[in-house]
């Protein structure tokens, strides 16, 4: 099996279990529910639930603590992206292929299904605890959760980022726009799967530095494609940074600069991975692939 | 000392504790935050806090392990008031006589304040915890918090009350949204106070009953002014109701009944409350006082 068709076993395996936690579509805010679990089941190959078990995983992890976890912090991301998308933000009328929430159910409930995504995150992990007695790694890892989504975390990256539309920005404050908006989640993830399984201060901290290279590299590698990508593939038009007048990595630093420094960023995360006392071979691969997918 | 004055008293020490959780005006994320403390700092009187300090003295509770947690209720109030003023839901420019955030930040901003209020929520509880060591009592309230705020409480009934606009809906319908939209985080605030502070369970039941019908009682009262009020007391225009075409307890049952129904709810609270074996004036006198505040 190539990693493709691995990456996709595992998309199908994760989806199981973080489907599992949508809540039911009834009751007077049975429509809230309906645009919540319509975003929520627009499908992708979730990477960061698959991040956070494979490297739950690495470190022997073998419990289901990781689940809820999981769910939650999808329901996370697919908040950020209803809240993305809206009017007033970046008004995407399509996502993968389908229309965006806020199309599909409104802008009122576009905004209260982000809401409710980004409460009910909270809601399962706290509520999956309530059978575990007393659990420090899961406190600790709910703090990275919190910290990963807010203000100092993915919302501070999202807020540079609509503050930065149509201006020109230089790499300082990019670098902390990539850090904080696509990086925050994918350190969380990667971290609370590590904290969950055990692992001490020192391997903590390896794949917190990796976590970040990755993420690096990942959004790099978006901002690649959008000028070198295919539509088909990567399922939104080619060239709307340029349309939204939007620095990217790329128009700082060149084509050639920027795919250097994907290589670079993706081969100083695989190293401090390989440096770990404990090995995971398809996060490894998984890695790699994502860094440096395809037109 | 009356009453109104006990509790502007009180309101300012509330407030002296809970915006010493407001985070830093700084970094790359400076607008998003300047735009949750204004919102935060507008005032009102700090009723959701105040209920869960009183009522965790009402069962001897004298820790400070309720401050954050006093904190965290009144982010996700000012939350979801922000997200209530935008464009796409209420559209409203003004808020107890100041613009609303939206109007004064831009609507991208307003919608991630929110957002960010809403995590920040989570945060400061989380934060504090760490200190803490092991805490079955906070990750009780934690829950009761996350629960209330979400799509089976407040959230809830925020999307049924989106929905009802323009329609004519019936008592069951209108119960639901009084009891989450308004309910749900007074009934939050009480239990809160009440599990921090160790009660047992039935007495934690008492209380929880005792909310519902006090927030049932407020949300009335707010109807009743709505249409008898003093625009200069209540900070919005008196029939707006009507206006937006609302059904509200009032179109259902009429004013006088509507009042009846206040002094009734108002009435059951209290002598539940007055049941304990423990007592707290004050809080009685509060609840009182907000249930029959004046035009």
């Amino acid at each position: 099996m190539n990693i493709k068709e691995k990456i996709s076993e595992r998309t199908v395996e994760v989806e199981a279990i973080i489907t599992g936690y949508l809540p039911e579509e009834s009751g007077y805010q049975k429509t809230v529910i309906e645009a919540m679990n319509y975003s929520f089941l627009a499908g992708g190959k979730r990477l960061r639930p698959m991040l956070m078990q494979e490297t739950y995983r690495l470190f022997g992890g073998c419990g289901r603590i990781v689940e809820p976890f999981m769910a939650a912090i999808e329901m996370i991301h697919t908040y950020s992206l209803i809240h993305d998308d809206l009017p007033a933000l970046d008004n995407d009328d399509y996502r993968r292929g389908r229309k965006t929430t806020h199309v599909v159910y409104g802008e009122a409930m576009g905004i209260l299904a982000g809401d409710g995504l980004l409460n009910l995150a909270y809601e399962t992990v706290l509520n999956a605890l309530e059978q575990e007695q007393e659990n420090p790694r899961a406190a600790e890892a709910l703090r990275i959760l919190a910290r990963g989504a807010g203000i100092y975390g993915m919302l501070g990256g999202q807020v540079a980022d609509v503050e930065a539309e149509g201006e020109t920005i230089d790499q300082d404050k990019l670098d902390f726009i990539y850090d904080r908006k696509t990086g925050a989640l994918i350190e969380s993830s990667m971290l609370i799967g590590a904290v969950l399984a055990g692992a001490d201060d020192s391997q903590k901290d390896m794949i917190a530095r990796a976590a970040v290279d990755v993420g690096l590299a990942f959004q790099i590698q978006d901002d690649i494609l959008d000028v070198a990508g295919d539509q088909a593939v990567i399922g939104k038009p080619v060239g709307s940074d340029e349309k939204n007048q939007k620095t990217t990595y790329v128009t700082l630093r060149g084509l050639e600069a920027a795919s250097e420094d994907v290589e670079r960023l993706s081969k100083r995360a695989i190293d401090v991975l390989r440096q770990l006392p404990v090995q995971n071979d398809f996060l490894i691969e998984l890695l790699k692939y994502l860094i440096r997918r395809e037109k």
